[in-house]
């Protein structure tokens, strides 16, 4: 990718603002978007705590509104999904007509709105994050763990497509700044993938106020989150995307040997802030009544959720 | 009844102290198990707070052991379910050859371990409390709402029982002691009925930390007592007992315009006391397995209870 490189984030939070700041460093050309944290973000930069060495990056420019963004090449969208609709309606004004615009996010679906809602000559690509961070200041950022970023391109209705060169471009940009990348040919093989997981986890330590280590290590729970992972490998099977069998009983080995974990919901949930219930738990039922594979663990779960997801409103 | 019918109160909490306090009222002689409060109860004897008057009863007889219990002819069993196995091994040692078991208690297939535990001479009686009271004091119980029991005769794996004598003298006990009494000749639909409420009330007011009134007026937590109600319904009909099919619909409207209630197993769950998940949803369920009837919503929640109640214990 030419050194030229503009970027734009938005949503610089734990996830869109570890990465910003990780391609900063590198050199590239950087906006954010933080409607509440601009000023501080121009005056004192992003700093980055983290087990790989903390530092800090002043040549950010940070924008409190979308007016004064200029078009960029790459569109780095890390909000979280509850703030989607809003977001979309917004991104074309800032990309560039060969560009493209990426979103890291959970769930499944959300590329089809966001392509929608773009020109056809803007590349959209999906991202999924393996990380463990945190805002934890209006400029700083924590970074506790990992930082993997699986990437692929989106192509209508999620069907499998080719790696361009402006993915080879994308993952040029991240891996000089030090991302470690993985490039999947089915955006929607990884979005079940890591759904297999985020799913019984996500859902149930909110339901439940509960840490992983709680829910895996309890028999009853065991048990549900077991029959939801297998809800999902159904659920992505009969949605063209065959997951290898071991999935759900190495994911559940790798979670007895992790330390207590706030997911990313329960996180949200903790903080009052809405839940991604609807990308994560809607966005595989809606695919799965298409394919008409029952879910009926998380059906149940999903009404749970809406109704503690209103109580966070009320 | 006779005069000198003795009565035994197995459980002198809201419920047992309730009826218990009202057949001494009328006279009747009384011995109350309860460990920790005998002395108080035999001090003071037990005092009803109530909108129909005020009492107090003190000519009741309190034993904080099962050994020095007389044989009675009635022994009302008013133990939470969890209490069953320690309290049904018991029972046979104070109740006459030809007397009668009351089991005052929620959920379904108590009486089936309750008779195995007595001589075929003995009579089991299952007994479904409306009632609104809570144990406010070692010695005082204080009555809000309601009050009615319905009675039925327990035959064997909870066929159709004809109403005999014994059930008859009962009734009188009761109704002379002002209880309002209603007789069932299906004990096992009476159950079932019961449980078309309980079972979605109770359970999800443990697990999303609600009262009715939170629950009835969310969209998605009112479909999911719905599906819930039908699931029970659907069950009790595969197994013998085909509800009037108006039911749920009437429980969702009253529901709506009680007062907001926290359920039993909600009182429990604030007062961190085991749940009576097993005598609801896992009765009931354990009854749908026998009859091949899903209740995929009850599954999921039965689960989360486990995981609920064994953080109680833990």
């Amino acid at each position: 990718m030419e050194p030229k490189t503009r970027f734009a984030v938005v949503g610089a939070g734990a996830v869109g603002g570890y990465y910003g700041a990780m391609l900063a460093r590198a050199g590239n050309e950087m906006h954010f978007l933080s409607r509440r944290d601009a000023d501080a973000m121009n005056r004192d930069g992003i700093e980055v705590i983290s087990p790989n060495g903390d530092f800090t990056v002043t040549s950010v420019v940070a924008h409190s509104d979308w007016q004064s963004i200029p078009e960029c090449d790459v569109v780095i969208v890390a909000v979280k999904s509850t703030a989607n609709d809003d977001v979309f309606a917004r991104i074309a004004d800032i990309v560039k007509p060969d560009g493209v615009v990426l979103l890291i996010q959970n769930g499944i679906g959300a590329e089809i709105a966001l392509a929608a809602a773009l020109p056809e000559s803007v590349e959209v690509v999906g991202g999924l994050a393996f990380i463990g961070s945190q805002k934890t200041g209006p400029t700083q950022i924590s970074h506790f763990d990992y930082g993997a970023l699986t990437l692929g391109v989106f192509a209508t209705d999620y069907a499998p497509a080719p790696t361009g060169n402006r993915l080879n471009d994308l993952v040029e940009a991240f891996t000089a700044a030090g991302v470690v990348i993985s490039i999947s040919d089915s955006l929607l093989a990884a979005r079940w993938q890591k759904l297999v997981w985020n799913i019984p986890f996500n859902t149930l330590s909110v339901i439940l106020d509960a840490t992983t280590a709680e829910l895996i290590s309890n028999d009853a729970t065991y048990r549900l989150a077991e029959q939801m992972m297998a809800e999902v490998m159904a659920a992505a099977a009969a949605d063209g995307c065959v997951l290898p069998s071991d999935l759900p009983a190495g994911m559940l080995t790798a979670t007895k040997a992790m330390t207590p974990y706030s997911t990313s919901m329960k996180v949200d949930f903790n903080a009052g802030r809405p839940l991604e219930f609807e990308a994560i738990a809607g966005g595989a039922l809606s695919r799965a009544r298409s394919t008409n594979t029952p879910m009926p663990v998380l059906e149940t779960i999903y009404q749970q959720l809406a109704f503690v997801d209103s109580r966070l409103h009320g």
